[in-house]
């Protein structure tokens, strides 16, 4: 049942991939009309789910969940944007002739079909609708239990829309329940990647059992080191946003390491400030003696993703010990290094084997809006395909089109073979 | 133990990636002046695995086993020029301005480790070595059995000449045995991408268990479709080339499907051409019946890669039916259409959803060398990370560094929100 409706959302994303970027922009004209024709039923929908679930929701989760005027403004005003970006699809990446009248292309391609999994936000469901109309990609959508009647209606309200104008809905659908997902996941041949944006173990285990390319990261174990050459008063306004500003965010910071040349001056102080925010500090047994803490983390702690206003703080010997500790047990989303000395910043930037290495700056910018990115489809911790924060370009790939005039390779082979050009025409 | 060995590997990838380019440059030259100076040595010990081996390979792979002194010096020319390539590394792939003194670079960076596993051809080894060192990434290299000897004296011969000149060799090693490759597929935190070059059921096997990516392919079952517009001579030589001229490639050509408008004529001048050259046809009942054929392809034989001076053939009674039949049948290798119409080539080159699509050429063409990308480290079918013919990019991802001088995000949230600016300064 499944596996036959995902068969016909194939065939669909076949057949948009072939529609003119105009059509594609005049489907997200569409789109952006029909919420702001619909805002009345889609905050109706939505008042049953926060009626049905937002008692039992944290308070966070459910600010998400509850839709409004301006939030549903927000959303029409980032379909307008896409409606009028440039079509991503069909650019040159790269031109080569290879022989007279023989033209090798690299162009961009939608990758085909992607299912992203979603928690609470129903305003997520449109904008994933518009970034894959964008790019010319398949969707399956995968909202959260707390959120169905807001699914529903928001995908109705797209579905009736692009039909009434004649248009093609054939390229997405929406999903309900774990089970399907399970069963997704199987189907390697008909879905080319899930982005599941939810719990830290609940990503884990589709990275574990899925065979699907997975665009995710299972957790965010960030770290800031401060160097002996740090400015101390930035490095405390830095850390401080970086651990408060939004502490369940992935980007968030989770350890500090403190070069131990400055422990002795700069742990009381930062001790202080935390404390003043609310902060709670665990540390190595330097730091605990330094700033007395009772609260050691242990050797397999170091890796935790504390979401809240606890901080790990470790005393290192060398900028060296610091990369090696990211290393190990950070989880290559983001990592920044405070330091004056430019010599050390880049030593660290190359160092770190992580998506996003900063200097100087707050981890929370790891962002795809921060990043100038356009709207955020993930941050993806892996090193193939997107990494990072990724915007509309984790959901291309490209092909490679070589156009001839009937040549053959025995031409260019054995004895007599005639040469390639190889001559670079493009490379945008 | 080989999880030791891994782990020493890996540290010994992070101190490769912060050597200088130059320095790899050094190494590479170190690399092709060792095996000038121990050719005779290196035929020896390949002597010695042929005459092991020789009279139980076929004549091909007995061919491919067998140094001499020419391959020897390909080898060498190959690592010369790789010392001069610009080093990939630390391109600046993207550079924005998100406010002053905020500066935003996406650069080139080494995966980690990569996994090279090939048959018989032992001067494959170095030849992936120079690329593992220019590209500044670790390799675990994993011969054939048949190869043993010589593949431990080309690794010997490397580590010896680097060790001698003060060079690194931490960053490679030798794996043999099948058991320990199936080890090695379960430390997805050690080996960042694995790329199997062997039979088609041992790539397939390889993709099914591992959790690290895989780079290849499991088979190529390429297509060529004669149009109504097809020059039809052209179309003859380009079959006869994609058929006959290496049956045994992945890019050679297993069906061809032939428009029923040209059917009646093309079909007999077909069948005839091939059966001069030994191609043994097989068909679609239509076909069976225009050239009197007993040898009947079912359905699921469609999919069949024969590798053989065996072709299949069928007549379809469109362009969209032959899109049809290849996204459905092949293995998104490469396929190619066979038309004077423009139109028609340019649909069929958006339509079919393979990482090559060829018009008026042979699909024999796609192959790394031809597409001038200098040495080949695979051809993907897959759609994440790199696809078709893969070079060096292949060995590569990205990261972003983020250079500040203190930014906080709270500076850029909230009411009194500044501005980023989101300045492309620089595209390569």
């Amino acid at each position: 049942m499944l596996r036959e409706s995902l068969l016909h959302l194939h065939e669909g994303s076949h057949a948009l991939r072939l529609l003119p970027g105009e059509t594609r922009s005049r489907m997200l004209h569409v789109l952006a009309d029909a919420i702001t024709a619909n805002t009345p039923h889609l905050l109706d929908e939505n008042a049953r789910d926060y009626e049905e679930h937002a008692s039992t929701l944290s308070p966070a989760l459910a600010q998400r969940l509850k839709l409004t005027h301006e939030k549903l403004q927000t959303l029409v005003a980032g379909l307008r944007e896409l409606e009028i970006t440039e079509d991503p699809i069909g650019s040159i990446l790269a031109r080569t002739e290879l022989d007279d009248r023989l033209v090798l292309d690299k162009i961009s391609v939608p990758l085909g079909v992607v299912c992203v999994i979603f928690e609470s936000r129903p305003d997520v469901l449109h904008q994933v609708l518009g970034l894959a109309l964008r790019s010319g990609n398949g969707v399956v959508l995968k909202g959260g239990r707390e959120a169905t009647h807001s699914n529903r209606a928001m995908v109705r309200i797209a579905q009736e829309a692009l039909r009434h104008e004649g248009l093609p809905c054939e390229w997405f659908s929406l999903i309900e329940g774990r089970e399907s997902v399970e069963e997704l996941l199987h189907y390697d041949d008909l879905v080319d990647l899930v982005i599941p944006r939810g719990s830290n173990e609940f990503v884990r285990h589709i990275q574990e059992t899925s065979r699907i390319p997975v665009l995710g990261h299972a957790s965010g174990v960030c770290h800031l080191y401060v160097h002996p050459s740090a400015d101390l008063a930035q490095a405390l306004e830095v850390i401080v946003d970086a651990k408060t500003h939004y502490p369940a965010a992935c980007n968030a910071v989770e350890t500090v390491l403190v070069d131990s040349t400055i422990a002795l001056t700069f742990l009381p102080v930062l001790f202080d400030t935390l404390s003043k925010v609310n902060v709670r500090v665990r540390g190595c047994a330097t730091t605990a003696s330094i700033i007395n803490l009772s609260d050691l983390v242990s050797d397999e702690e170091w890796s935790t993703e504390y979401s809240a206003l606890t901080l790990a703080v470790r005393v290192v010997d060398s900028l060296d010990e610091a990369v090696r500790h990211i290393n190990r047990f950070g989880s290559h989303h983001t990592d920044g290094i405070l330091a004056r000395d430019k010599g050390a910043c880049e030593r660290f930037a190359s160092a770190v084997d992580s998506a996003s290495v900063f200097t100087n700056c707050s981890t929370r910018f790891a962002d795809g809006y921060r990043f100038g990115l356009g709207a955020e489809i993930g941050i993806g911790t892996g090193k193939i395909h997107a990494r990072g924060p990724v915007g509309m370009e984790g959901l291309l790939t490209y092909k490679y089109i070589l156009r001839g005039d009937g040549q053959i390779v025995a031409t260019y082979s054995g004895e007599h073979a005639k040469s390639f050009s190889f001559k670079k025409i493009a490379r945008s």
